[in-house]
């Protein structure tokens, strides 16, 4: 009987999550019932929408459940199945779960998915997984882009930002991503196909700077950031424009009494704007169009996710806590099977 | 030749509209041409809509043209024909047009409607009006009301909340308004049938206090005060939860960074909450099932407006005023024709 390990939540985080918001918290490797199967995770990838859930009371939020103090963390990951007593799984298998970060979990066919291992396991966790759908669902199921529409992406070179713009240019919308610095910035136009990138860091005036690469102002914005980011491209939108929240990551680490407010709301009657907040399993029924679309536009080379692969078992909190400092452009995943 | 008394916008109003703001700027009755009519305004509404408009750069808004300084201001009215040079029109009749602040307008078929008297003259200013216009578009076309959902009004006690919390009563939903006053409080409960009303002034946290009307919770918010109102609400929305932005009456008056923000826009992701600014001429295509929808219910009295009439011209600045002060309930409304 082998250790599996896990992380835990051992206090609540006041700001960015550091080294006291998780313990290390050791177990036996769990076994599987009958029709269960057991699963050695390879891939976790660090998500910063997992960050509300570390707050007692999120925002308000009652939607969802916090973490408990000492609750097993994490998310989607994705892994091989090491025993099995489902005969629909083979060791072997490649499968995604919400299996957390640990080793090994157990699970069922009732809700682990098989992943084509032709396309890469880590698909499962970028464009055919929740940053996949979740793009797509704010951006299509929620703001309806049509060709010739402008997209704004803010956190654009993140995971679910990119893959956003990348759909946005796919559907013939023209794309400009705010991102901080200016690696990301070329890399969004040379290599994803923005129409332009605007550097937050370097920009004293985000609004300003977006309205020269938008001159004649913006239709839907795809945001990522928060309420500082949403009323300072307020002004750029146009009649029937629709604002996306997606995520809020420059706002998650700060308690409610100190996040900025949107203030200009006097734009939504003048230009008849919408605002909406995305809930990515809301639009379930989408999914199987999504995916198959998505996998069509990677199979071509015209939608991709950049990954940053990180070794070690042990660096997990460290990757989660560098999501709100910008370092890494695209999907963060860390693999622990080398240990 | 007569007089033909007016009213200019003098100078740009900081804060709430005084006697310097307006000025009155006399000329001849006018004539008209071939096709037209001369109609004499009769009744003339004040709107705390028109606000906005009498600032250079309202909110950052570019979509409605501020009134220029010098201009005639106004909005719709309410007046007879006096003489009229297309066979459409016989004088005596009622119609209603944008007509401003002023004794006679020259206008024509193209955009005057004629009234029918049996209905009363004011109920074109009313319920069968832009203010009822747009507390069905706000609430029907924007946030589709389902029977047994709870609906949240503010300002309601004011023209269009007014009109909005019946609205939502005939469709079957639980509705709940806030005002200013245990009178108007008392007055939607007991003549309009709101199932509760808060006072704001008397509660130190609105948002506690509208919570302990509606402890399951809120459907729709349909808002005519602002920013502060929706952020103090915003945390009684259920998943789902639509907000109609109708106006901001208790922001019109105060310049952009002195304004509230809402803050709490973790609910929009947390809670799918959608928020959508009203105008109304967006939804013409849905008048004529609003006006024959509300007329039935004004008929069989499940729907009614309460009238404010103040007599005399040179009254009209101040009744427009005292709209930011919330005295009176419903719509406020000057008739000029016995000066």
């Amino acid at each position: 009987m082998g250790v599996n390990r896990r992380f835990v939540l051992a206090q609540r985080p006041e700001g960015v999550p550091d080294a006291r918001t998780f313990l290390r918290d050791d177990v036996a490797i769990p076994e599987p019932g009958e029709g269960e199967i057991l699963v050695r995770n390879v891939f976790i990838p660090v998500d910063p929408g997992m960050r509300p859930a570390l707050t007692a009371n999120p925002i308000g939020v009652d939607a969802f459940e916090a973490f408990p103090i000492g609750a097993l963390v994490g998310y989607m990951t994705v892994g091989a199945v090491i025993e099995s007593r489902d005969p629909a799984f083979k060791p072997g298998d490649w499968v995604t779960d919400m299996m957390m970060w640990q080793d090994y979990a157990v699970t069922s066919g009732k809700t682990a998915r098989k992943i084509d291992a032709a396309v890469g396991p880590t698909a499962a966790l970028g464009i055919l997984g929740i940053p996949g759908l979740s793009a797509w669902a704010g951006l299509v199921c929620l703001a309806a882009p049509q060709p010739g529409e402008t997209v704004v992406v803010t956190s654009a070179a993140g995971a679910v930002g990119s893959i956003a713009g990348q759909i946005a240019k796919n559907i013939g919308c023209r794309v400009v991503g705010v991102a901080g610095g200016a690696d990301k910035c070329a890399w969004l136009v040379s290599e994803l196909g923005f129409d332009a990138a605007v550097d937050y860091r370097a920009e004293p005036d985000i609004g300003a700077a977006v309205r020269r690469a938008c001159p004649e102002g913006v239709d839907i914005l795809f945001d990522n950031v928060g309420n500082a980011s949403i009323d300072a491209l307020m002004p750029l939108l146009r009649i029937n424009g629709r604002i996306t929240i997606c995520g809020q990551v420059a706002e998650y680490n700060l308690p409610l009494d100190q996040r900025p407010g949107i203030h200009n709301t006097g734009r939504f009657v003048s230009h008849r704007l919408s605002m909406r907040g995305l809930f990515v399993y809301d639009h379930a029924a989408h999914f199987p169009e999504a995916l198959a679309t998505m996998a069509g536009w990677a199979a071509k080379g015209r939608l991709t996710l950049k990954e940053t692969i990180i070794d070690g078992f042990d660096n997990i909190p460290a990757a989660f806590a560098s999501l709100f400092t910008g370092k890494a452009a695209g999907r963060t995943i860390v693999r622990i099977d080398a240990d």
